[in-house]
């Protein structure tokens, strides 16, 4: 899934601003529950073996690596929306830590699951819950395939931890009744699309469904714009008391981002620099993964280059560089970037409304412009 | 996502009877709002695709298939404790029926990320959704490797999904507050020791982790009783109010009867008709599964002759049959069955305690006896 990372280096704003330091100060609020939480259960887990405390060791290890996007969403359409100080009371402002929690649980969840679907076993440039376990039991004499069923069921039990902690932080908000039947309504929402998405994924993957570009781009949404980026927006919103118009207005803006997002996750899965993004350069090929790239170039006489390539495990160097450049040759990478780019632009057209505070409109056309340059 | 009142019919009944009529009753709710749920989510799923469909197809199916064990605990212990519809009111019985569906929806997602754990593609006698999404996969040409792929991506995520909504259920109960915040710690218990409880089983499995006796028993406890009968009980008695004596009363008999229960299935594992059962009686030797009756073997001098064929997937009849003339040659099987014995008496022994109406002592004597029956 995906990698997002946005440029958001905060401006030094001016003090009626609706509150980049308030956002500031309550992503280390995140932090600090996220710390107390994985505290609490990696003592629960002493009863119960040394293996289940290393379960929660790198599930903590996993939850620790993102770089808190979902909850800075969260957290900024709140701010942004509330009037910062002026008007969000300290209850409502810790719901909002919690919910901005819960979502970043969510994505964890959804990481270690996806992982496991993909066969990775390395995440942020380091093994994941799946590769730690397996590696550990071959040091250990397992065996291949006895160090993968051990890999894959840690990372199967941890996704399935994450996912119930997320909901259950929704499920004990202090807030009023109808507002966490809303919030819950948004998580089940996110929930249920994303397993849409993943399963159309797979499905692409394996051939098991047809891949014409519009399928490509409407699973990519599904995937990853709603728990990534309309959700968390939502939540915000609703937790600020915003109109459904805005809620609304963000919800559309955050379906294109979250393509963006992705497209520019599938440019890096080729063209990007490993050192850098601590995403292996090759899995994606490797993996038969049907990106906007694939499904373009499935389209042109360049298709019969790339075929017997795509898809194979024991792609050298130079095969990389070859499919990298075919898929640049029949004008894919073009596509892909225009393509970005135009989502990006819509975004930020989604973003001219009298309803948005412009200091959060801001935040999120950076946000949008963030998609843009990590694909360079 | 609807969220439909159950039909409360009330039964026609003799007055002061804490109610079997009312546990059927409700039972009956609990399977409207499962078809309820599952016929919304279908029609949720259309936009997003006829695989997304399938899945939930799918998903009801093995959903729809179960015993509903966990739904008459909750129940039984609800009105056993309330005393009928003398102190239960609507509102209440409402969540309990509410409580109930959501261990089983628990029960169903544990079901199918442990089958993808075990490898296995059937259950109660069927293809479960690893085995759906596999074969007709394989039917459409997919090859082997990417039919395992498909099947195992829709059961893990149909496994999310399930974990997910049964979570919302206790989220969404109208119960006072504390009630509420009481329901969630338990289901977050239920998770959080299923959890431990899977990862020993498959480290055991492994050779991850060491295969004592007392390992494999509390691995027992941890992976089925909590979630499938200490929960569901605790629920039930919160629900109506019981006493903090009696919540823990009926946990201590939960372990007893979770382990008896457990017991019970790792005989039939290797003893039962698969006819009758609907489980494989090579699945568990073929797995190497770590049961009772195997850490028992051992320690004996007969596991010379068992360790060659135990965990082979490629056992004949007559193999089997071998290795569970061996595992009663040593003793296993003796030994577990008097195990399992001595559990059902244990736990038959928690329930004599004046805080428990004796119409419900009765219903979970007869629950643990039935753990002996089914092992014959």
């Amino acid at each position: 899934m995906t990698q997002l990372r946005p440029d958001l280096t905060e401006p030094r704003t001016a003090a009626d601003a609706p509150g980049p330091d308030f956002v500031e100060a309550d992503l280390r609020s995140v932090e600090r529950e996220l710390e107390d939480f994985l505290a609490a259960r990696e003592r629960d887990a002493e009863p119960y073996g040394e293996e289940y405390v290393r379960l929660w060791l790198a599930v903590g290890e996993s939850a620790r690596g993102g770089k808190r996007l979902r909850p800075r969403l969260v957290l900024s359409a709140f701010h942004g929306l509330s009037g910062g100080h002026r008007t969000a009371d300290a209850a409502t402002r810790r719901a909002a830590v919690q919910t901005a929690l819960a979502f970043e649980l969510l994505h964890s969840a959804f990481l270690l699951h996806d992982d496991v679907i993909d066969g990775d076993t390395v995440r942020r440039g380091r093994p994941n819950v799946a590769g730690e376990f397996s590696a550990d039991a071959l040091f250990r004499g397992a065996g291949f395939s006895r160090a993968r069923l051990w890999g894959e069921s840690a990372a199967i039990l941890a996704g399935d931890l994450l996912l119930h902690a997320a909901a259950q932080r929704v499920a004990r908000l202090t807030v009023p009744e109808a507002t966490r039947s809303r919030l819950l309504d948004l998580i089940d929402r996110a929930v249920f699309v994303t397993a849409a998405g993943e399963l159309a994924d797979v499905g692409l993957a394996t051939g098991m469904s047809a891949s014409a570009l519009p399928d490509v781009l409407s699973m990519t949404a599904d995937k990853t714009a709603e728990y990534s980026v309309s959700g968390p927006l939502a939540a915000g919103a609703l937790l600020a008391g915003a109109d459904d118009a805005v809620v609304e207005l963000l919800a559309r803006y955050g379906r294109l981002v979250g393509v963006a997002f992705q497209l520019g996750d599938d440019l890096l899965g080729v063209y990007g620099d490993e050192s850098v993004t601590g995403k292996s350069a090759v899995g994606d090929l490797q993996q038969g993964k049907e990106t906007t790239l694939i499904a373009f170039a499935r389209g042109t006489s360049h298709w019969a280059d790339i075929e017997p390539l795509f898809g194979r495990t024991d792609l050298s160097a130079a095969d990389t560089a070859r499919l990298a450049a075919a898929l640049e040759g029949c004008g894919a990478r073009d596509f892909a970037e225009r393509l970005l780019a135009d989502h990006v632009d819509a975004a930020i057209d989604a973003l001219d409304s009298p309803l948005l505070p412009s200091a959060l409109a801001d935040t999120l056309t950076r946000v949008a412009l963030g998609c843009v340059g990590r694909a360079a």
